[in-house]
């Protein structure tokens, strides 16, 4: 019988395309490439291994053996149903993000502290105005809510900009050596009123669920900073927004949301001292992201063909 | 007789004011502070020392002695007739610039790179769209025009977002640590094929003057970004122009240009793929920026009022 992959990839080049076909082949298995989940409906049924970022797929693969999302997060995979067997090894692409949504961080930081969004509309009109008070990285005492892979890249970009110090918050408060210091969750009210600049690149558990609750938006000082790039149900939403009318934070940068798409008449989007960017931050655009989550792809098709623990493995109890 | 400093700079705090108080005091002088040049033209005439950015009162200090300058540009000061006499010493504040000027910088390559000129028209329509093609600085070739304070602080900030070389180039091509490489001017027309992000900090001497001319732009490859926070006159700005209109080049960001304030019916307003900036990259404002050209005056004043040679002396044939 035919071992069957199911490739759901839109943003494949020709190049990359090229490469999965001869490994694929060559360790014995026959890839399918779709554009999107509807095409690949038919041909899945079948399938040993399903590669995409295709929750609505994986049931109606009976007999998959290996789901590999082509995202870092892994959520809509772990509802009931959704994955066939309670076998089916799940995998994720945490590690291909890092780069993009860690230059997304400092520029929207930096676009913050430094009022880019009045100046456009100062250059929009043509005139030259340049005196408004402005902030900077250097010297600030930044956060990180979140240590894995996007946190630990953003924190290396950050350091070259001098900032006072980097603390970085997680879990399990595990020694990560791009941060000064590393906590446990336990810290984080003690951590906030010292923080100039709170960076949250948190996984979507139960745990993490509101994490930032009014309580704690309202320990960070009035000047800080907040940018969250990980799952927008980790800050309350509306109590963030009630802070920033208010006043409250110098600014946010939001990139996820409670609700995605952000509906149209949502009053999120006219939230003054708000920075909008719509998902976009860990964009698949990035040729880098493409080729790396391919490249893993590939290093972990030739582990499950030899029978070897593969890697990037989601523990679907913790549920990352 | 009365040792005058004359220190005409309006974003000074009372700490820092209370600062250069004390100790022009302890060394013997007497300070008179102004925020704006005209109320200080009575004062300046018998001043030992003027402080700022003012190049319209040198003139009417024919006794003096030392003119520090708050700005890093020293142009104004070197026209025949401003500075009374041959034998004024001139300092400039280069130094003070570089951490703002490096954010800056870091921030309108990713505004470019990431496209958030669209992205904040699409939210501005309250709209989801997420998959405009982007760049990154990750493995991305820099060059770097002009290798002083600015283009040095600018390349240990870029160097953490992992790019594939850091190339310096520069007028003496003399070795600076944070470049992979360093080059005389000589090899600009060589390395501009080969570069993805020109940042150009050059300051404005006859050599500089349209040292990036049409040819010179039309080097670069069609998919690389340019920024400029030297001075507006080290391009031709006409030509500039026309390449972006002719998606010649990817993006350039300008923060000066070759008539500032820009006339409010120039043509470079409206040029797509340029982000423009009203000269706000060495945004006085920030705390640190001021602090710093604060602490440097002080350290100067305690080296001239002993004898002893003065720092960030200009040298008034170089004109740097």
């Amino acid at each position: 019988m035919e071992r069957k992959i199911v490739m759901v990839m839109p943003n494949l080049t020709a190049e990359l395309k090229a490469c999965i076909e001869s490994e694929a082949v060559s360790l014995g298995f026959v890839p399918y490439f779709f554009k999107t989940p509807e095409d690949a409906e038919e041909t899945v049924k079948d399938a040993e291994i399903l590669f995409g970022n295709v929750p609505g797929l994986c049931a109606h693969a009976s007999g998959l053996k290996w789901m590999c999302t082509a995202n870092a997060g892994v959520e809509p995979y772990l509802k009931p149903g959704v994955l066939p067997t309670p076998e089916t090894v799940l995998t994720n692409s945490s590690g291909a993000y890092g780069v993009t949504i860690a230059e997304h961080i400092v520029m929207v930081t930096l676009e913050m502290m430094r009022r880019e969004a009045e100046y456009r509309e100062i250059v929009k009109a043509h005139t030259w105005k340049r005196d408004l008070k402005i902030s900077s990285i250097y010297d600030s005492r930044i956060t990180m809510l979140g240590t894995g892979d996007i946190g630990r890249k953003a924190a290396v970009r950050l350091r070259g900009f001098g900032p006072k110090c980097i603390v970085g918050i997680s879990r399990s408060g595990r020694r990560v050596p791009e941060m000064d210091q590393n906590y446990t969750v336990e810290a984080l009210d003690r951590i906030l009123p010292e923080t100039d600049l709170l960076i949250m690149s948190l996984p979507g558990t139960q745990e993490t669920m509101h994490i930032m609750n009014e309580a704690r938006l309202r320990k960070l000082p009035e000047t800080a900073y907040l940018v969250n790039v990980g799952r927008g149900n980790a800050i309350d939403q509306a109590a963030l927004e009630q802070c920033l009318r208010g006043e409250r934070l110098a600014g946010a940068a939001l990139d996820v949301f409670e609700t995605e798409p952000v509906p149209a008449d949502a009053s999120i989007w006219s939230c003054p001292h708000l920075h909008i960017t719509p998902h976009t931050a860990g964009n698949m655009t990035l040729t880098h992201t493409v080729r790396f989550i391919v490249e893993q792809f590939l290093t972990n098709l030739q582990n499950y063909a030899a029978g070897r623990p593969m890697n990037a493995v989601v523990d679907r109890q913790m549920g990352y």
